[in-house]
């Protein structure tokens, strides 16, 4: 089948006739000339159909055209600093491939509903599509980190016998007769193939079956979960910073245009260098106590704290050292202060919360025994975990990134459920 | 925390002085010299102790450890080309990290259940960490395969409403009081996101809660989906194979150590080249009644056929235009023969079988709509997939590559439940 150029490639083709494929945006007319501005998914451009250049039935065509409407287009590229991208195209010939009925998002405002309605063609718009062209670049920017630095990919399962932090939040499946679970975490498994494996990371999704509609939560969002042998919390946490630092970088020199499209204000990432600040919990308290916050040592932060806490830094604050009682049981405790532990959660710069949550994991078998019959955990369940205590354990630490909060700290959006294709909320499945 | 030197890298420290973490994979002595054989995920090096080099308390230290203890071991570099992977270490120092208990899976067979209910420590044994290496090679091979080509990954949802294959096979969940369903394929999205973007790829965990037991399913696979508008089936096979070549041309060049670790035959590997074979799925009907195989056209092909077929060719062989009653419904039908359809499935050599399935979807209206109901799907229920043929269609193809088979026929493995870190069969899903 034909193969056209793309519009993203337009500039390696200037004065050249190219054939174009993808659909009409939108078009105006003065009369003697349409103006049809064209998409293909990997950017717009204008086309431009002048009545006395074509013949009456390219005029027609163009005529006929809807919106959405698929088609095929010859024409010679042209420099134009005010037009989309900054390319135009002199329109010689055109093709329709099919007609589109009447679309039903208009260029008029729509509300929020109607739109997640519709999410197969909201994805459409140029602000949809630039959203997803970011998330892809920073998922793969992610992979080729871990594989720059020889860490081994190892998918954790999702169908899984035992819960990780709890059992209140968990979609629960019946696998041929007997219960069963979707992830919620990959880290159990990881610190399994990391002790097998040296350094690795799972990236896929993750599931919890949580009662909120907070801007920050979806059911089903990805996660990736680095896991490393012989690595302790300032390991950890220069890892994240390096990761942090790699995929802005990626993002700021690959998708200038779809930045641009959102409006983003891209000072804001590039002026971020590491080191990141770190601040301990007792630190962070002491903070907000400064701002005037009654804040007691011991409780967790939400999100009025957190951003709070990270509106201080331009970029990404790390806090480290939580009360115990706040982390799940596979926490190490700080030996020099063991009320608290060797964890830190990356909090995002510009009120954008909590994206990182890590730490060292105990390799202890008599304190991880301990801690799970404190938590009211069933120890056969876990005797599997216990095992990476019995057999070879080393000190080990890892972390989780929430890839549509990261998405939409990097974009700039108000939701994360902006952040994913098709997202799953509490009362939306559909499409 | 310190950080070692990696097995893999030793090479680079010919004749000086380095320190390794890992783990004791098993232990010879002489009396007067131990063989320690360690692990570090990375691979496998010997270290050799002499006694009259080290001081008794070292000497002591080597002696007390068991399998799988976690250390730290100083030494010289030196080649050896009698040892694993070609270099030993002359050990001049030894830290114990965590002396083993005395550990499960030991040096000599073991049968499939008990390893399997061990699987947390199976993967440390040199061949499952090898074909656990290799699959991340894979993995990011074909990631790396579509950023190249500008494919946007655009991650199709787990949780689904409605079924792509039909509902017998499907695992089911409660979702906040509605049912759903865990995806088969996220196929369905694809075309959307790919009349959004062009060119786009998926690449998550499928489920199919099927009753079966062979050596080739699995209930929780990895697939790869690829989707692309403006697509045909024959640019869809040819992006098929330039695929399968760049993913074995990577594990060529970047797993030999654990190709050899597998006893692979790689010559059948690096023999294969482009164009695959293409034979329709009449011919291959033809083929197998000469093999004097009593065949109906109109049958489906099981593994024996699937195996007949592919032992004629050296390399991956497309069959082409099956049957449409054997097909899914959103199937394009091919235009000069109506009883058969623009698909193909991609056949691996050596009897591994289908790995990849695909094909051109239908791109019109009124037809899918009466696929949907020849098929009894209810359409209400596919109402965002039918828009796609509503506003804007244009002809597109796609394919899923099935991860765990791939991963298989390259490693040259018995059977799927090796090629996943932690495999979900129909009566295993710990740990």
């Amino acid at each position: 089948m034909l193969q056209g150029v793309s519009i993203k490639h337009l500039n390696q083709h200037l004065g050249e006739e190219v054939m174009l494929q993808g659909w009409l945006y939108n078009k105006r007319s003065s009369g003697k000339i349409q103006f049809l501005i064209l998409r293909d998914g990997s950017g717009l451009v204008q086309g431009v159909m002048v009545k006395k250049e074509v013949d009456q039935e390219t005029w027609a065509k163009a005529n006929s055209l809807t919106q959405e409407s698929s088609l095929r287009v010859w024409g010679i590229v042209r420099e134009e600093p005010r037009a989309v991208g900054g390319y135009e195209l002199q329109v010689t010939r055109l093709e329709i491939i099919s007609l589109a009925a009447e679309y039903p998002i208009t260029h008029k405002e729509h509300g929020v509903d109607f739109l997640a309605d519709r999410r197969h063609l909201w994805i459409r718009t140029p602000r949809q599509s630039a959203i997803l062209r970011i998330r892809s670049e920073i998922e793969h920017a992610l992979r080729e980190f871990f594989y720059q630095r020889e860490f081994v990919l190892a998918d954790a399962p999702i169908i899984t016998p035992a819960a990780c932090e709890g059992t209140t939040t968990l979609f629960e499946i019946d696998y041929h007769g007997n219960p069963a679970f979707l992830s919620q975490s990959g880290q159990l498994y990881s610190e399994a193939t990391a002790l097998a494996l040296g350094k690795v990371y799972c990236f896929g999704p993750t599931f919890r079956a949580e009662k909120s509609k907070t801007r920050r939560h979806l059911m089903e969002f990805w996660m990736l979960e680095a896991e490393m042998a012989f690595y302790d919390l300032d390991d950890n946490m220069r890892l994240q910073e390096e990761m942090i630092m790699f995929v802005i970088d990626r993002v700021l020199h690959r998708c200038r245009e779809d930045l641009k499209t959102l409006g983003r204000d891209t000072d804001r990432l590039a002026s971020i260098s590491v080191p990141f600040p770190r601040l301990s919990y007792t630190e962070a308290v002491e903070l907000l106590r400064q701002k005037g916050v009654a804040f007691e040592w011991g409780d967790d932060f939400g999100a009025p704290e957190e951003t709070l806490i990270s509106e201080n830094f331009n970029a990404p604050v790390f806090v480290h050292r939580y009360p115990t009682a706040l982390k799940a049981f596979y926490m190490k405790p700080d030996p020099n202060q063991p009320e608290v532990v060797l964890g830190a959660d990356l909090l995002a710069p510009e009120g954008y919360g909590e994206i990182i949550g890590g730490g060292q994991r105990i390799d202890d078998l008599t304190l991880l025994e301990q801690r799970l019959d404190e938590h009211g955990l069933p120890r056969e369940a876990f005797e599997w975990y216990l095992d990476l205590r019995r057999y070879g354990s080393v000190p080990h630490a890892g972390f989780g990134l929430g890839i549509e909060r990261t998405v939409a700290w990097i974009c700039g959006l108000d939701h994360v459920r902006e952040a994913i294709p098709f997202p799953r909320m509490l009362y939306r499945m559909y499409p």
